[in-house]
């Protein structure tokens, strides 16, 4: 996929991965693992924020794994000290919950990020930090795909926190020397996502509900378009992102498959899951209030700069990530 | 100025000043009870954040105050209750000590906020909220004068902070049924500033020394260039902005005099001022860090349609404050 030798890059490294026991983390705490780097996870387990002890039980041997919150120094600075790289995935990633609970919201996607620069500044002033924000930050689309020159109007609570955040990595890394990079996820789906509730987004609930072969709910007319990634694609990201110098103080947009409209993809999850079905239901007051319509992201500006693209189809992707639940759901519910 | 009628628009009103002890947030109170609104005023005077009781003496009988947090529910709700009009003017404004102390910057000008906003929506859910928003939300400017179109990428905490504030207002306001407008201020000056240390910005330190006849210190070449708006100026643009139907939900650019340097503004006080002088010394490492370089606002929007421009002459408004702070620097120092 590109020019960039991620075993030359980690081997041999240290790197923080924070949230490391969630969705996205324990994908990229794996990876490190395998390509030689000296693993170390933070992860508060904040109830319904999607970590899973069971995310890392295949390496839980050789990754160093510290549950506490980056709100909390004398827990986070001796896991900074001496990393070179952090992936820094934390947070509370429900756009309802941000609404319902604003003041939570600003506790894990605000305050916790702000814990963990002034950590990296005094313990950790040459580190790469990596932050993972998201699509919504720009809020409602004004023009299609979303490119990274897009005004950032949250249109919910969250979606101002996850700017706050990318603001304060850039602030830290141009007044104190840290670099930053932030990478703005899309939907993402795949093994290790919290399926328990459907406050995290679409794409979790649904597979849950086909690889229980239940009826997946589709809100309003089913037409809004979204792009997804798959996690080991997302994981490939921001592995590059952290070993390729030219990224350095950057932001890219990932983005991923053709758009595909939610009725598209909850008839597809059927096609895939026996006994599964879908039906279109009214939109909810909660969500009507922040839903953003069509949303997808062009990410013409990674590919160019370091050379990602999506590499895992959706049916291949939905197919395996299926497979997933139906053996592990009990780890999930 | 305008073809608002400001006395019918707040005569009767009942009307909220979060900062009221404050430098603009007393004049807008004073304005207000002029207008024969029903003035409330919350402050927490928190230390060196500019709350200054003297600020509102001559119209203390007419105003009820309130010595709270907005963080504080018990304290805000009733003040809320029946308000029509709420400014919110609440909040922490130095760039510098939003870098040595993010964590307050961030309970200041994030969480309070967020505090104020939930209390709206329980006790005040038809107000109209004007916030007081900063130019710093632009950062660094990419070009001059600064429209609202300018993208916000901030150089400094605090900058961060004003900008999810900003989103706050916007959110609440789509998703329940608020009106918030939202005025990015430039440079404010005049009587009742906070003059105890130089933090808040040059100006006010400016203007404490030249009304002391001592030495300007002027950093760097004195070449930067920055627009100034008086006090009353400011305090029209939000009295404006909350009695006009056709500024729901925008957000305006407030812009001052034409553009001066530093270098020129030290030299009007000093001429202003029988004994002072000024003088260049080189720029500290923290203010180097956040510093923007020349940095100006364009008015045309909130002009083109409210009608307002600054009224205040530089050289007039000047002389005007350093009068004010020869007779009372007593009470702010």
């Amino acid at each position: 996929m590109s020019e960039v030798d991620l075993e030359a890059a980690f081997a041999g490294k240290t790197a923080l991965v924070t949230g490391g026991l969630g969705f996205i983390g324990s994908h990229v705490a794996r990876r490190l693992v395998r390509l030689g780097a000296r693993v170390r996870v933070i992860d508060a387990l904040v109830p319904d924020c999607g970590g899973n002890p069971f995310n890392l039980h295949d390496v839980r041997e050789r990754v160093e794994v510290k549950v506490a919150d980056l709100r909390d120094a004398e827990a986070l600075d001796p896991l900074l000290a001496g990393s070179a790289h952090v992936f820094n995935l934390a947070g509370q990633v429900s756009h309802v919950d941000s609404m319902t609970r604003p003041l939570d919201d600003l506790e894990n996607n605000a305050r916790a990020q702000l814990c963990l620069l002034e950590a990296c500044r005094r313990r950790a002033p040459e580190a790469r930090v990596v932050f993972t924000s998201t699509r919504q930050v720009y809020g409602r689309p004004r023009y299609l795909p979303l490119d990274e020159a897009h005004p950032c109007e949250a249109s919910d609570v969250n979606g101002a926190h996850k700017r706050a955040a990318e603001q304060y990595h850039r602030v830290y890394a141009a007044a104190y020397g840290l670099t930053s990079v932030v990478l703005r996820l899309t939907n993402t789906y795949g093994p290790g996502q919290l399926v328990k509730h459907p406050r995290q987004g679409f794409i979790g609930w649904f597979v849950r509900l086909a690889a229980e072969g239940k009826t997946i709910e589709v809100m309003g007319d089913g037409e809004q378009r979204r792009d997804l990634n798959h996690v080991d694609d997302v994981a490939t990201a921001l592995l590059l992102a952290a070993a390729s110098p030219q990224t350095g103080n950057g932001t890219y947009n990932l983005g991923g498959t053709p758009p595909v409209s939610l009725r598209e993809l909850a008839a597809l999850l059927v096609e895939l899951s026996p006994g599964a079905s879908w039906r279109l239901v009214p939109f909810p007051t909660d969500r009507a209030r922040i839903d953003v319509g069509d949303a997808f992201a062009s990410y013409a500006a990674i590919q160019r700069d370091l050379g990602w693209e999506p590499r895992i189809g959706l049916r291949e992707g939905l197919a395996e990530t299926l497979r997933f639940y139906r053996q592990n759901l009990d780890r999930y519910r």
